[in-house]
């Protein structure tokens, strides 16, 4: 048995929380790489894998008795693997004595089911947020949500960044001289509205609406005018591309010159790329919160790089200082 | 000591939760006589009144053991005192052994502090929900809440009743030839959409932006056309009436005709009455949700009764039957 | 809106906790089919399917407010979607008013991660535990848990039922002469005597001991006399087939005649029939708590039926009469 | 596996909570006894004994599914022992599928360490009441707390029930022509306040302070009027029956004539019984809450029996009737 | 985006729990004031003010992340509402990520509803401990409870301080020659039995007792001598003044001299201030825990500052020392 | 009132959680005494006894706040005194503002009490458990647990520690030439395997069934082979001694030469030694986790020092290092 080292020295920001551990999950590896090449640490050494019956195992290759741990992993598809993953992850860590424990999830599945938006449904959301807790983190770190209310699934601190700045950076460089911001869906108008006043362009909106006749086919409004205008189509999300295509589509025949289709999140499920491939986008420009395979990265495609921002984010986390004046808030 | 008389019977529903128990708060009384009316049971004797100290206290009349227990208390202004009232009621009812204790609370207070939508700021809606939880309610039944999420921020069940239906038929006994409906703030578009939906109307939005200047001015937009229309605005409550009032003038001065203020809730917070006084709103409809002083009692205003509403759902409640049939969901 | 029925009756039984309901997930839809066979009840209607993005939806067919649910679902492969459904399930019982609801959990995934058997690990089956009860269950019901302490990682009821007597019953009708019964793993010890006590055998055991020389192949010895008897071979579950096929392989190198393999849980994970097939088992008998695709299931595979076992509780339960006289205890 | 039988038939009241069922631990079933006499009901088989190791072992003789339970056990002393087997009870029950958990704790033991009266001390009393809340009791049944704000340690729903008034009722059918009450420590000076208005007799009162010399001796006041006075003097317990011998002794030297001691727990720690045979009292009056050994049965003992009581308030909780009006409250 | 400065210096007290922050709500500002000036810290910026709809807005100035935050409340009148803007504060500063959150409450509101004085009623003091601690607060610092048992209503550490060591030390500088310690009421015997200890003078009680006839009448009884004495009358709080003008006026008839009125918290509801006037204390002495408005201040009132107590125990508090020596304890 | 004094001084360790403090209940203050020495810090002073009634008292001599305290108690006989001692001063702890809490249980009673191997039995190991975490402790130390699920009762972090290495290094000391270790239980069978393996032995099995007659009577059962070598009996503890003696008689009747007893805890309950004695041990190897008291240490007994071992390993829980690679796992 080795005698202890009482000679062992911290630094002033780990005597706080803890020595900064940066660890990944499986869901998206490249993101936490570009996260632990801002904050200049390696990611500590974890074997995660699936037994043979479907089982989650886990091990960490070094303790991380009293440290401050930052765990990456969105719970994009698949999601209930990811979402195991990472709340087996949380006990883990836990149970190997985390001075704390940060969940970082830059996509939170599950999102969408925030609402009872019909009977006899359940709202995953908080069921996610409610596991994520008992599981045992101290907080979470996460990512252009669905709805802002979802923050207030948990009682334990949250930071809820955005990377709509730097969607809204990226149009403003694009030089467009007559633009319009399009809401592909009322759900969403006011934060089209954020993004329609940072590229000061004025908004349009799509409004979809049963048929009378009680069928199953849908009447598109689009409430504004795009005609002659180079339209920015702006959402948190792609997911089937439904509705952006729908949008594009719409705004064309409503005479839109070249359409953009922006969003924080890839998720891009079948058949988002074949239907975006065809809709003729100018450019789709999309963050790499979500991991996009290559089989999914379409030409037009440009993928903004968030490591830096959550970076930055997690060691103003560590060292206990604001979050909130990196956006000038 | 009496002996206990075991020849005692029961109702075969009040087995399954106990006897139904109704009782109401200070906050509006007139509204839980109506319930109580149309459910048919007297309201159970309960004495509130606040010290000199300003603390609020309350005894139940007669016990509530074992009973069913429905509190009825909406948590309008003053806020503080009517949401504190309703949690020492459920304290107190607990504490008097009832059987099931739901907080029939028509009109949630706070709920519009649902997300931080800026940083360093609580989400009281959350933190409501937690108080009415710990103070031991079993179940909570409201009225059109601010946003749907907030049914998230309870693990207990929510029944969620909408009066929108009830605003939707006025609408549509009106026999208005070209109408249209109005939302006056893009963070409600979708709610607007569902209700033109249900009074077969087109839909027209109002867009407030930040002046460019940044200074504290704003400038308007309307989204839609309301030209030579009748115009329904919808809103689930009316507060200090800016929003709805700067709507009103917005599509008059676009051509609108007939300008008709339609809400669930009626806070009418000063000046709101005044405001609204001056607005011409051909009719003001809401509901009794909250209690309207006389002298807020404009002339065009029409309150539609949510009483029986309420009380239907409270019997289905008690009796364990489906409250979504009676919107055949 | 339709008036409430008051002249509504109820059975004697289902005053008590409501009426029984019974639900479905995807996990094991024959063996919920056997269970309602016997119960006499149909299956509530549910919709359950996954979105593109792979998050679980669901909807209750109809409502089941005030009813006594039982949702079966054991959590065998894929284990987190099929834990996923069954705590978002809960959620959804929870939120529609459901009077009580037990989880059915024939199989508890996860149940062999019930200990830190090295350090860094997580003890993901008392995370399952937490989880459940998290999500709103008030009670569950199992078969055949791994360890039985799993019944100590809940604080809500649980009932831990047994299928050993009927595997037990199983080999009494068989008529063997000279038999033995073999426990394959040491951890597994106890039980395996339990189970010779009931079938009136003597028992030996297998050892596996790591190789002296640190490398990764591993020692094997039989503790104990199978020389020239009938081998029955007993566990809780055949995952991978490994250890069961390693003991059958010692057990007749050993002198062994004729080989049974049994287990409570046919999990078979690739490449566990391949296994099985070569090792030349006299028969393979389990039960139906997890299902078997046709294309595992081997010619001499026996499938207990646990339907009218579970069925019977699930009555007990519903109608609060004692489980435990069911087994004579 | 015998058929359930569907012709179970229950009483009304059982169908509210589920059959009742009194049970009795170690401490005092003496009392168990009387109260399962009053109510009419067998007391419930349960196996309590200690392992070799001083274990506490429990085992029910039959199963309480469904039912409700009143576990009846005073923690007195042995208090630790006595605890635990009531906190083991307690998860026993739960395990078991009781309906309903009431705990019957007629002298509650750490009821004395109540309050941090010196710094860097536990709050016992708390301690206990969440342990029993956390061991799974649904309610809790107590008499005479020595601090009525002990209930609110619980939020679980409290009854507290009282014996002063069979005590009074004792005092006023002596006949005592010049009586007083005298309460024999500051810290109980309201409740031989509220005992004193009931006998309707004038109240003193014992002041014990420090020395001024700051030595160990205390000084004693009688603040009021005993002399040519019989003097009843009252309190919660009688424990060591120091303070109750010191106030005896204080009045008679004072001038009064005959001395009543007067309380509802008999706990009678040593040397109280050689101090009270001393200290000369006319009468010792105390009620069965706790045993009394028979060497501590002093000749001039009254004991009156709590057993109908309980009984009666045990029968009231079943069928969800009002205690208070028990007491005309 | 800024970088980050890694530069950045901590005092060592501030890694214990993060930097020092006093916060102060609206209830007692001035207070508040006097601790920061004690502390030798400014009052961290929060703005706080009421919408028109009394709903509560609350919002920091400048982040908290990491600090050690003392949010400065007394719950005193308007109760609900300064009690409610303490638990948004506590929200508020919990989802900023504050290091610490101490709730110093110097006030207790809500304190004596701390029991079941009669059946039905709340115990509201209860209540309001889990609504603090539910709101996210890790610990408490009061002063000068109604009862001691409040403490053991938090299971988070709770710091208690008394001002009565201030109150004894201005009585002894008066040189009072023959004196005597008059407790108003009964129930805080005790209390007045330490405070008289702490002067050395002898203690007399106010005995009410409800009027024989059943009516709303009372008698009072003076127990002890007052006769030619300068009487302190001691209590908690000072709240309408009724239970301490009456003793003033008994002990007046019964031949008292000077009497003067000493408590802690100068809650001073109506017509406290006019009933005082008339009653004629020499002086009437208090602290600060409270706000006294102008109209308040009698000429013949004595504030005593706790600011510096507040402070030093704040000091301890943060920096991790022991409080108890403060008061050689 | 003194100034705060500022210029404290801290080491980097104690900033991380608070200056270490140990303390010790009153169940082993030898092996207190023994880590206290490693660690090189004086034991806390406290104050601990029972009253008359036998309620535990405990007064801690000073101040832990914002200390990490290790509090050193196991909880063997006699069980709930111990026990009780234990909860009741994490109670005193936690409101004492310690900064960390770790209960040292080396030796975790009720621990068999693990799961129900029959109906109608508590899991009194889990309720401990609960009541450990209720109380308020943050984190556990405990040695050789009976069964590794028990970590799994925890959702705060334990560190389970072994003393079999130790044993095993004091057989392997022996030079014993002809071994063999023998697990006198099949339900440690995997643990005796373990064992088997350090010392390089090979493995035989005791296996105790009941008698077919159903009489009270048992079988046993030696698997494996014993004749002519020493025999190493190995077990987690020995209580009544019952199973080790048992198992020691069958080895020599079935030809063992020596026979050693060995476990980490040596409960001795009566009547242990007694057996012991008769038994004819070459030696009986034990810890001291647990006291032996004198007349318990037989002749041929042999107690290893786990003091360093703990001792060691709370360094390292204080400094935040690893404890797994002091095993080198």
């Amino acid at each position: 048995m080795a005698q202890s080292n009482t000679a062992q020295q911290w630094d002033q920001s780990d005597l706080l929380y803890g020595r900064l551990v940066l660890c990944s999950g499986t869901a998206n590896p490249d993101l936490a790489a570009q996260i632990a090449s801002y904050v200049d640490v390696e990611l500590h050494p974890c074997e995660i894998r699936q037994f043979a019956n479907s089982n989650t195992f886990m091990k960490l290759g070094r303790s991380v008795r009293g440290c401050d741990v930052f765990w990456i992993q969105p719970t994009s598809a698949p999601a209930n693997d990811n979402l195991m993953e990472l709340l087996i992850a949380i006990d883990m860590l836990r149970r190997d004595s985390a001075g704390r424990i940060t969940a970082v999830v830059p996509y939170y599945g599950y999102g969408r089911s925030d609402k009872k938006d019909q009977p006899r449904v359940p709202i995953s959301a908080r069921l996610v947020a409610d596991m994520i807790t008992t599981a045992g983190a101290d907080r979470v770190l996460m990512m252009d949500l669905h709805a802002g209310q979802i923050q207030g699934f948990f009682t334990i601190p949250v930071d809820d960044i955005t990377a709509q700045h730097m969607l809204a950076d990226w149009v403003c460089e694009q030089g467009i001289e007559k633009g319009v911001v399009l809401s592909p869906d009322l759900g969403r108008a006011k934060d089209a509205r954020n993004f329609a006043e940072r590229v000061d362009m004025p908004l349009a909106l799509i409004e979809k609406r049963r048929s009378r006749d009680g069928g199953s086919t849908e009447a598109l409004n689009l409430i504004g005018e795009v005609e002659g205008c180079d339209v920015v189509i702006i959402d948190e999300e792609i997911d089937t591309a439904g509705t952006m295509v729908r949008a594009a589509k719409f705004a064309k025949a409503s005479g839109a010159k070249r359409v953009y289709a922006l969003a924080t999140h890839p998720i891009f499920s079948d058949p988002a790329t074949e239907r975006m491939r065809e809709a003729g986008f100018e450019r789709i420009v999309v963050t790499n919160t979500v991991p996009i395979p290559p089989e999914k990265r379409m030409p037009n495609i440009e993928v903004l790089d968030v490591g830096p921002l959550l970076g930055e984010v997690i060691r103003r986390i560590h060292t206990g200082r604001s979050v909130g004046e990196m956006f000038n808030e």
